[in-house]
């Protein structure tokens, strides 16, 4: 089954099933989806000369199973560039094939590629499998903490 | 004092100061500082013609007292770019005087003026002062952990 696994570039041609399976993500992740301003900067932000972040699709015969986000950042005191892997997501029904794992495995080849000093990600810290998926494949917690400044108090920021 | 705080785009002219001030700040952190081909790169990778960080310092008189690092990363569910500040630093003497306000006030009109969703940052989990100046800033912490391939684990990826 995993076998059959096809990777392609996210384009126009398949721009709207990656927006179907990001909305399944969002859903699991118990966050808000893309809504349509999103979606259209979405399309803009990776179609363009310089594009914001990479995606690839997943496909198994003619259905699109996964998706992948990522960029590159950079570690300063290693002054080496990092590639951050902002979201790696597989259909509910096709998890447990190794499909995930041949997406990491995609992934990495650019790390390597690239002379990246890091591989870095997030998970939702109830992300139970996503955690045992990543510490398989030799990831380490680091105890870093993120905080965040959200749109709006970026908007407020220094006016009081 | 801090009125007299200055801040200077990073440049060939105080690339030696900037360095400088990393290294007070890896060991700060219990880090190890840039090493010689590091310091190399770091130079390379902010002065070409597409950087992949940028950095400034803060100045107080003729005294390098402080710098940030920050660049541009993505939020993909909603499709704005986030300002990640990777490091803000001001020398230990230098503190409680409002530079590291001035310099976190600075970051802040580039996350207004680029339209960012977002202003994330990580903090090692034992930084109690900077925990306190983010929160004092209205970050808030996000339970999302941050997990790590190594340059090392890159290489040998897919090896075994």
């Amino acid at each position: 089954m995993s076998s059959k696994l096809v990777i392609e570039k996210l384009s126009g041609k398949n721009f709207e099933e990656f927006i179907k399976l990001m909305e399944v993500f969002a859903n699991f992740e118990k966050l808000n989806p893309p809504d349509k301003q999103a979606k259209s900067r979405l399309k803009k932000d990776v179609l363009s000369k310089n594009p914001k972040y990479e995606a690839y699709l997943g496909k198994v015969g003619n259905k699109y199973v996964g998706y992948v986000i990522f960029f590159m950042t950079y570690a300063s005191f290693i002054a080496l560039p990092t590639l951050f892997l902002e979201d790696l997501f597989v259909l509910e029904e096709y998890r447990k094939k190794g499909i995930g794992q041949k997406m990491l495995d995609f992934c990495m080849k650019f790390a390597k590629e690239r002379n990246c000093g890091r591989v870095d990600l997030n998970v939702l810290d109830w992300n139970v499998n996503a955690i045992n998926f990543y510490k398989k494949n030799n990831f380490k917690f680091i105890n870093w903490e993120l905080y965040r400044l959200e749109k709006k108090q970026i908007m407020e920021y220094g006016k009081h």
